[in-house]
């Protein structure tokens, strides 16, 4: 993957998003300007708050335009009355179609697996959440024991924190080891390179 | 502490704030409604936007009017200025006086120092702007290898994701060990409920 790579981050919100699912992976995009240029979306635009009070500003998800994205789905509870929004799925399924990447986390897999983008590639969930992912979507092949997963150019992630590991993988796998791991060590996160680091996954 | 403690965290912004500064603790406070609220205040009200350019729409300062409230002061590059502004440090320094507890995050800690109510206090701060701290603040018994320190009511934490360790070690300090660590695990984070634990201490 080229060194000039240039995407805009695409993130769907909606309301009672899960405040860290959206800025674990924002403070880890966002700190490389050169690369990634985070935005905020949602369906009609406007002010959207999290599951923890916390009030964004987004555009209106018919604003973006631009070509080179990566729709970015976080999770949280207002993900469980939106997987049974066809509207919401549908429009979500043609950003997806024309995103370069595609990573969720926490319960944004679920979300977006009813999309169908999802049946048949491997994805990871919250671990609290898993039997639902499985009886929303069982065509997917959920993993359980990992702390997120790669399959082609969609990315999903484990529960909340996850996301951060799985931002700093992405970065891995399009910048280099070096430039992940040297950004773990400014945030000051101790961040497990290795996917199948899950403890988590016994947990629950 | 009893278990039927019910603060506001009312969260101050500025203009380039660290977004997980904000949002790791926020994250780990709001989940627990029966005893958080997190509020989001800025001296001037509006909109406030993150150095990676997430917009949160905050309250004016002088609309905290609760009486049980926890100060809690960013880092972020927006903080280097703001050090000079006299007029903000004195506002933060009236807001402390009347809070029941104050926390800070990475460079936060340099910020509220700036009221010298951190004179003679263990503190700590990023380890990549701990000279910094000191040539700011040289009253303050400044700890460099620490995740985060308490000295009485002033929580304060190193760099960035330290943030989400400190307001852990805060909720169990304040209502248990267990609701915590069970907190932790809620959110797929790999807790080290040690604040000795600091390994960027030596990296930085």
């Amino acid at each position: 993957m080229p060194q000039n790579t240039k995407l805009t981050i695409a993130t769907i919100l909606f309301e009672d998003f899960e405040t860290l699912d959206v800025f674990g992976p924002i403070e880890v995009f966002g700190r490389l300007p050169d690369h990634f240029t985070p935005e905020f979306y949602s369906i009609a635009g406007g002010v959207v708050t999290s599951a923890h009070r916390v009030p964004v500003v987004t555009r209106q998800l018919s604003e973006l335009s631009v070509n080179d994205y990566v729709l970015f789905i976080p999770g949280g509870i207002g993900t469980r009355s939106l997987v049974n929004d066809g509207e919401f799925t549908d429009k979500v399924a043609k950003l997806a179609d024309k995103a370069k990447y595609i990573v969720t986390v926490c319960t944004g897999s679920v979300l977006f697996s009813k999309t169908l983008r999802l049946d048949g590639k491997r994805a990871t969930s919250n671990k609290r959440a898993f039997a639902w992912a499985i009886k929303e979507s069982p065509r997917v092949d959920w993993i359980k024991k990992s702390r997120w997963v790669r399959d082609g150019n969609i990315y999903t992630s484990s529960g909340v924190s996850a996301g951060i590991d799985m931002a700093l993988g992405f970065i891995s796998d399009l910048l280099g080891h070096d430039v992940a791991m040297k950004e773990s060590t400014l945030i000051e996160y101790d961040w497990k390179d290795d996917p199948g680091w899950d403890p988590f996954a016994e947990l629950h």
